[in-house]
């Protein structure tokens, strides 16, 4: 058996990862893989929300090392947002994005920093396994959600 | 203007986040938030491949910056997969994973570690500013993702 090239596997991964929906329906355009880039960010975002959401409202028992790796998480992944949405997304279908984002780019711009700072705050405070820090860290990253999403996301 | 209480904040920004589409079709149940999850780490890994391939195959020049900066993201998300195949996602539907795999599940966390082992060398060789090394270890990260698709990946 010929060992495989690694160009090729490269090319073959890249095309099945980006492909998926896309083999059937044609390349997807850059709008549309910005599209789908963003909604993936929000989607790990809130998967590791949910757990820190329970444990900050007294739902489930605050475990410090697990709300400390969420925390991380989010904070990892807050920054990809910067490069979500690219000029060529504007007017993609699909989206919850208010059009009027487009005329507010450094307000918007602004906002997702403001996510970035208060989820790498929220990192830090993990770390120290307070659990009053962390929570008061956790609402106000939560209010940076809400307060883009009060402006920017429709109904 | 009442100031909106932290408690209240968390629960709508949760269920704004993880609601979504289910709004319409009711609450998704755990598989489908599972299976989106990780179709959305899978994503956000295919976004930061995409550059990375291109420069290793010389299509782009390469970035040394710019190369680290989506090696050091792939090697933080990889890590997400090792929950995001909870036995509940058994079955679910629209989902390109051979059903093999819950008979194989020790091979099939070995491989998901195998990927963060290789991303991890991944980030540290990019940050060398190497670029043969770099490219190495990007093969060596695109082989990990191809071994696990040939064997538990439908077409």
């Amino acid at each position: 058996m010929k060992p495989t090239r690694p160009l090729a596997i490269v090319t073959l991964v890249a095309a099945a990862l980006l492909g998926g929906a896309a083999q059937a329906q044609g390349t997807p355009s850059k709008a549309e893989q910005a599209l789908k880039y963003r909604k993936s960010v929000y989607q790990v975002i809130a998967w590791n929300f949910g757990p820190m959401a329970a444990m900050a409202q007294g739902k489930t028992p605050y475990d410090a090392k697990e709300f400390a790796m969420r925390a991380e998480r989010v904070a990892a992944v807050a920054p990809m947002l910067l490069e979500a949405y690219p000029a060529e997304s504007r007017g993609v279908p699909q989206s919850r994005l208010e059009p009027e984002m487009w005329d507010n780019r450094a307000d918007f711009d602004a906002k997702l920093r403001d996510l970035i700072d208060r989820s790498a705050a929220l990192a830090t405070a993990a770390k120290t396994g307070d659990f009053a820090k962390s929570k008061a860290a956790f609402f106000e990253t939560g209010n940076a959600c809400k307060g883009c999403h009060d402006k920017y996301r429709s109904e």
